[in-house]
């Protein structure tokens, strides 16, 4: 079992939560790619705990260390890796639930898998804090993509079941900028409040709560992807399930989809204003055959809620195997969703650059 | 671009609705399992178009032919390559769509990908014609897997907005042949009849409707998968969405668990009856950090409504480059869900034997 | 385990000898690209069997049907698939190698790995036979790939220790057709009659020989490959070990190299005629760190001799595990050498045509 | 391009020689196997140059940091990654092969592939120092084969044209130690003693000399690997010429096979003294069809002279696209063969163990 990503452009996440360094490896970058430090920065303070109330207090800088790969502020075209060296880790906090796995969590299964060599201190290699390489790779991927008319933006769709608004039919750059710099990433600030008023509600009753990310390209070439097993739908489920929490991913309409009429889904083909071939609905989320159309690629994903809760709840003890009662101490994240979002968006950038780079190197 | 799937259990289709034969190679099958013929082609009947008003005319047996890797009813090791020659193509009918795309149709980005060469009678690669070759290398990992005590059953969730029931907290391999021995593959006969009539109806008006699956496995090795992107979900989803029309994958509570609170939606875990350790609830639909936790895996899957319909639509005419109005006739199926139930559970079955002969291959 | 080949450009070989048909499948070739069946079968006909005294006498048309992925004479895109039907297949020849494996031969180590259940009549998968549909993958390759200059061609440089002339420094695709319309491929005439005589003699001798192929390529793009595991020679290494047969494989000087100072064996650069870079010597075979550098890619293979002889053999009985001798019957090739010279031009073409679709892909 | 390997047991090695660090990823390693770290600095002692006058005087200690993967001597069984800080760089040493390419180095293809942005200061990722990492991957890999009875040894079969014995029919692990102590691995001291004498002399004369490594596997599973493309000598050739330097790679009696009769190659099958199946010789080298036999598994690599010699060499300006003469300064290598020594028994052990733990889990 692998954490890697990619076919051209191959990703490799390791790390454990409270281990020496998480870090990524990036093979198949295209060379004198320039990486905007302030920029990828930026885009990683987006993703990082510690900021509110909204999410965990443990507080960590996650500046990246290249180690290779980038010689003055261009990548190299030879494997890059960036690590993060991990500083405020509170191991006693997570002995216990090597006897009494978390419900809900990773625990029992890294159990199953590796035994008792598994380092699950912090959640180990299962913890969100994985994520912090992957905006990493992915924070570079977009970078590359933006310097060819690709951006890529999310929001968060829903949160406990308060729905924001749905991307526009033609979002465009300055949206996705615009959303990229609000501390709640929503497109409707009334609903935003409500979601965050329905996380901390959660927060002080010991609970947690889910969401789901909207996340969308535009300025894909058409043409990219193909039927069957290695469309651009399958490739971004694959990557997209790699994001910790998630439990379902659809593209355009997706699950609303199977309610609807081949009337009303076909997205009715028509001659744009610039004269090219355009669609008046986007049902399909941009992707038809597995293939881009060339309208903007919009997909979403749903996170479960947070398997930490202060709440006591029903485990087994697998020393002793008989049930057992577990109060998760430490501090959680409430809600992951909204922290979530850039990492939808690395995710995102670094399929689609794989895909460009296999198929459209003229492109880069 | 590929239509292949798999890491040591290879699987490859290839085909054009209207070629000469569709097919599928499978590399990396363990030698000596038996096929079973009979149950074979009982399994391909189920997904077989033409056996009544719900679905297209189209009249073919399906019957496959083993080129390679079987010998006297069992496969050698080497690689098996099974086809099933094309007869009743009636390519007249396609001719008018190289022009005018149909909307939510491939026509459009496949003459992106390939421009004029591509074969697209019929729908060409992107036919679901092409599920029928899956369904041959399914139907034999089902065989594989039932003798190790793994079984995979699917029914329709929903068609048209009609729901049927869930499948239960544990189904059983009785549950599944049940449901395999139906006409029309759900749980509740009323709802049966309700989603049926929606399908006529919607036949009738010239119009098609789309609907779920929900695909369940039993039996399963706890502990297999792995975090991040190589996960069971990632895989699964990657193939998954390989199904013509799918527009949607979710495990467990999928899209539902966004709205739930941690506290309702982690499955508590129990020392069970028989001494196991079990969980009370399944909203993990059996998987946790990418790992099968042992109990029942559970997936939906969200199929579109057929793009193929008979009321008049907009699109453009490429060679013209300007609006243009666009009939669809011949037949086609008002709904592809029902078919596409063997379907689901064929890619399934596909994606656990590969994963069982990547990492419990002591248990083949 | 599997007979697939290649990262984006993918080939699988399928069949037995004594099957009902073997054949290939090529995922990932641009579409609309023409095959000149002629030029295709006259490809195939280099390697096929029974034209004169030096091979078996096994006679096959070894016509390819193509099943997908071709429409009128072009590459639709999709998936291709080309078989050969199996016709003149005596059986009972080959019986008592299931309990007498042929030392030298698969016999045993298929027993291994398949127990049984392996299909080993003629062979089966392991057979020279398989390098067919090889070649009409290659053949297709080689087509694209001349034209866009890239011209491939081999000799047999050795036979029964009988050394022919080496290619010289810049190889002419005039050079490689002349060879090609050899009975028997080689520079020197004179040489090649000696190594005739060579397989003669072993052939009434009921024994056999091996052979060396030289194989080039010219008009390759500089800049293809990289270092370390998915470089020009790995790639290339990995697809050539897939002749039967072959036991060795080395670029420019080889092995020789090893005995050659740095100051004889480093490749001086110079200008060249043409203003380009160029360099005065070859002994790299146009690839340093793995890339090429745009002179011509020079590789040998070499072949041990055919392990079916006619001469009696020490050999055990699996099913009396006991000491036994073996008299292998039939007719068999007393050398293949000559026969796999187009087959190493065919899967070198595979490989080359990968590797430029990957990273070349504005050139195709 | 990618510097990654293996299909279950993945390694990606990262770095350039004079950047900030060396590293090696390993994904896919089962858990709970205890690293001898004390061993594993012993065998990457083997490799490390400034030891002795036969190598470079650059002195690192290369001593290992485990950032991920490893827990209280344990391997976890999620992504390993080890790095190696560079310190000993003298970039200054460096910067006129950008211009002025190294005859034989790869300077000229990076440049090609990268243009000015490679990093190429003392050979960057394509430096025989990357073979670090590989030597940390490879060690852990030796150990865990080592525990289930596969020992893996190798030795310079020859240097500058002074051959060493071969390996004998059955090498034992107590060999394989024997050489691994030595300072200069050979079988014969006389004949190291001989090819000493030839690196010095070349050496004295400001030139380099190439060399031959023979490499044996011994107590490996019968009926490994596979036919075609996927078969141990594939797999083993693929990544073995990921080692810089290396132009040819053979098993058995490799490219001597192809002067050999039949009669006299093929190894007769015998019943042995403890009853089972084995070969009176070996020129199999321990593979018959791509699959392990139970015999030792014997190859050979060649490797070209160090390209970096102080002699005056003729080469191009770059910048000037003008004829140039270059005399390479500071301090390299005479010879590497010696050193790559333990390098091919980590590539050995990498490839062997990926194998097992694809096909023979079972046994891990």
């Amino acid at each position: 079992m692998s954490s890697e990503l990619g076919t051209v452009l191959r990703i490799g996440v390791f790390g454990e939560s409270h281990g020496r360094a998480i870090g990524v490896t990036m093979q198949g970058l295209p060379a004198g790619e320039a990486v905007d430090m302030a920029a990828l920065e930026a885009f990683l303070e987006r993703r990082r705990p510690g900021r509110n109330a909204l999410s965990t207090a443990r507080v960590e800088p996650d500046r990246p260390v290249f180690l290779s790969g980038m010689l003055e502020g261009k990548t190299t075209g030879s494997p890059l890796c960036a690590i993060i060296e991990n500083a405020d880790a509170r191991s006693r906090d997570y002995t216990e639930f090597a006897d009494k796995p978390r419900p809900g969590h990773a625990d029992y299964t890294a159990y199953l898998k590796w035994g008792g060599a598994a380092d699950m201190r912090g959640g180990g290699h299962f913890s969100g804090r994985l994520t912090a390489p992957l905006c990493i790779a992915g924070g570079i991927a977009k970078q590359i993509l933006a310097r060819r008319g690709v951006a890529i933006g999310a929001h968060l769709a829903a949160v406990a079941g308060v729905a924001d608004e749905p991307f526009p039919l033609l979002p465009t750059g300055a949206l996705f900028d615009e959303i990229a710099q609000k501390d709640f990433p929503v497109l409707d600030e009334a609903k935003g409040k409500r979601m965050q008023t329905a996380i901390l509600t959660a927060s002080r009753e010991g609970d947690s709560v889910g969401g789901v990310i909207e996340c969308a390209a535009i300025g894909l070439p058409a043409g990219l992807g193909g039927p069957m097993f290695d469309g651009v739908e399958n490739r971004l489920a694959h990557a997209l399930f790699g994001i910790p929490a998630v439990k379902g991913v659809e593209f355009g309409a997706g699950f609303t989809a199977a309610a609807m009429r081949g009337s009303e889904h076909n997205d009715p083909f028509r001659i744009g204003a610039d004269g090219s071939v355009t669609t008046e609905t986007n049902h399909a989320g941009g992707i038809l055959g597995g293939i881009t159309t060339g309208q903007p690629l919009v997909l979403r994903i749903a996170l479960k809620p947070t398997p930490s809760i202060a709440k006591a709840q029903r485990t087994v003890s697998l020393s002793k195997h008989e049930n057992a009662e577990l109060v998760v101490k430490g501090r959680h994240d409430p809600c992951v969703a909204h922290r979530a979002v850039p990492v939808a968006e690395a995710v995102t950038a670094l399929v689609l650059l794989d895909l460009i780079l296999e198929e459209k190197r003229e492109w880069i």
